[in-house]
């Protein structure tokens, strides 16, 4: 595949290391926020083999991977909910009042305005057992649409950008190199804007959609479209052909979503620039002898690489003391002559 | 205050460190995710003055003061938002159509109504100005829904988590340690749980009011909880009446944040549980001679515990390449004598 090419470039470029390191970190605090840890799961079970010195190459077949698996079941799994509940309310179609169109598809569309929370109210239950089900229905919905539907949608624009990538390439004849640097220190940032650009088209597309095919003028047309995409749904405006419910199944589930995506962007963007910020001050902030003494771990007076790392990383707030003093814990174990540093002597004397 | 003093006694708690510190960790990873990272800013004005030793002490009234800073202005920026609304709803009232009650109270429930998403239906707007106004509404109540209200929720369940501690602490005497080092470790645990009874107490409250109050059916008041509490809104079943209308107002609010909040910590709680099998896992991994060689960050042969404490580190995902590159190439700037360490001698070089 041709992405899969570029990307490849994007990620085996060979000098400019700390650019594309960047990228896999905002990936992982990414993910990390969105409930994923296995990719580093799989890379702990991976540096068996591989060694922590290229952790580059692992995670980006790691990524491709990772997204891939987790996009069928999240595919298969939104299929079977529609699936039941499409056929539930089918089969309790006499259950169900409003304007209708197709039995089949009154049912589809329900599903959905239901799920996504839209709830335009052109189709409701009216027996007991179709209320108890819808709110049944709902609740399930949110939580479908909240911790899985998120993952589809950010493994679409990560793919999505790099078709951006090319498109740059091309038309502003940039060096990949800029081009892939600009795209990584700023990802959440590109990332916002494909997901709003996109939002712009699917609002036009919407719009254009009810004002021909709906017949409504052009404000309710306008009107519509902002109370579904938001999921407000008044229902005084909504889809009512057969034509219109079955383009409303595809466009009200791929709307909604992009906007709440839009919106989680948005809040990385702004959590990342302030990280970036941050870490700066942290590097430009003077050392002075009081530093020294604080950052000097094992108190020999001397300031090593390793601890010197350890204390910028802390005060970036990357890492904090809880997680030195567990880690510290289990060096005092396995440095069995207590020597303050572990050697291929400890190995040996613990075996013994 | 009260729950100021257990606050203070389970931050001050002067032996078990781990656990405390683990509890700011929990808040920061929280807070970072939530885009604010202003507390560590402040650490690092702070850490001028104050050691990086003693992370506790700021912290803990760092916290409370930020979030006392929060809650303020969030509060006061809802009650504008609200006020601009119900006013230019009021203005625009002959532009509302649907079920009237009191002219300002329709417009303040108008406008909870549409900010939170719920969108029942029974009062919609006729106008195109009116129709533009909402669509503008309900995009930025959005926004603050998702990005400013949760900070206020969490701020409450924060501040209630205090209150949980003392009232375990009495019903099952059981040591102040105890309870607050099990608070601590399982921190989103006990978010999502006081968050879903919470909920539950505002289901049960909802039901109970349009039972009594609207005179709905049992199932009708529960149908419209259900259908109110997740935004959907159909609008069949809603607050028609004066009374039932201002309950709404605050109601609605509430109990959708609180939906809302269930379902992040939920999602949290999955997260921390991940991180910290995670965390264990690499603990407990056999240090191998392999290991000892890729842990070696300067070479000597030997690896130290600042060296160890990375390694580690990196492999639990907390920090990564670029994070380390970055702080390393400083390092080898600040290193004048390039002996590999700092030391004072490297002060006096760069000032000569």
């Amino acid at each position: 595949m041709g992405s899969d090419e570029t990307q490849q470039l994007l990620l085996s470029e060979p000098r400019d290391h700390s650019h594309v390191n960047e990228k896999t970190d905002l990936l992982q605090r990414r993910r990390t926020r969105r409930g994923r840890i296995s990719d580093t799961e799989t890379n702990l079970l991976q540096e068996q083999n591989v060694s922590l010195q290229t952790p580059l190459d692992s995670q980006s077949i790691d990524e491709t991977q990772e997204a891939e698996l987790n996009f069928k079941p999240v595919f298969l799994f939104l299929a079977a909910y529609l699936g039941t509940g499409t056929l539930c309310f089918f089969l309790a179609s006499y259950q169900i009042q409003g304007i209708k169109t197709n039995g089949f598809l009154d049912a589809l569309y329900f599903c959905v305005v239901t799920m996504t929370t839209v709830g335009y109210g052109d189709l409701v239950p009216n027996s007991t057992i179709a209320k108890l089900l819808a709110c049944l229905y709902v609740f399930t919905g949110m939580a479908l649409g909240g911790l899985i539907l998120s993952k589809a949608a950010d493994y679409v624009v990560e793919k999505q950008e790099v078709y951006l990538v090319k498109a740059i390439c091309k038309a502003e004849k940039l060096g990949l190199e800029e081009v892939s640097k600009e795209l990584v220190t700023k990802k959440s940032k590109y990332k916002f804007l494909l997901s709003a650009s996109t939002f712009v088209v699917l609002m036009i597309v919407g719009t254009a959609f009810l004002y021909f095919v709906e017949k409504l003028d052009f404000v309710d047309a306008f009107y519509c479209v902002c109370s579904t995409v938001t999921t407000l749904g008044y229902g005084d405006k909504s889809f009512s052909t057969a034509i219109g419910r079955t383009f409303a199944v595809f466009w009200i589930l791929s709307s909604t979503i992009c906007l709440a995506q839009c919106f989680a962007y948005l809040a990385d963007f702004y959590t990342e620039d302030r990280q970036r910020s941050l870490a700066k001050m942290v590097l430009t902030r003077k050392f002075s002898p009081r530093d020294l003494e604080a950052a000097d771990l094992d108190g020999d007076k001397a300031v090593s690489a390793a601890e010197f790392v350890l204390y910028k990383l802390k005060e970036m707030g990357k890492i904090n003391q809880e997680d030195v003093t567990a880690v510290m814990e289990l060096f005092r174990k396995l440095d069995y002559d207590q020597s303050g540093t572990l050697t291929e002597a400890d190995f040996r004397n613990s075996e013994v």
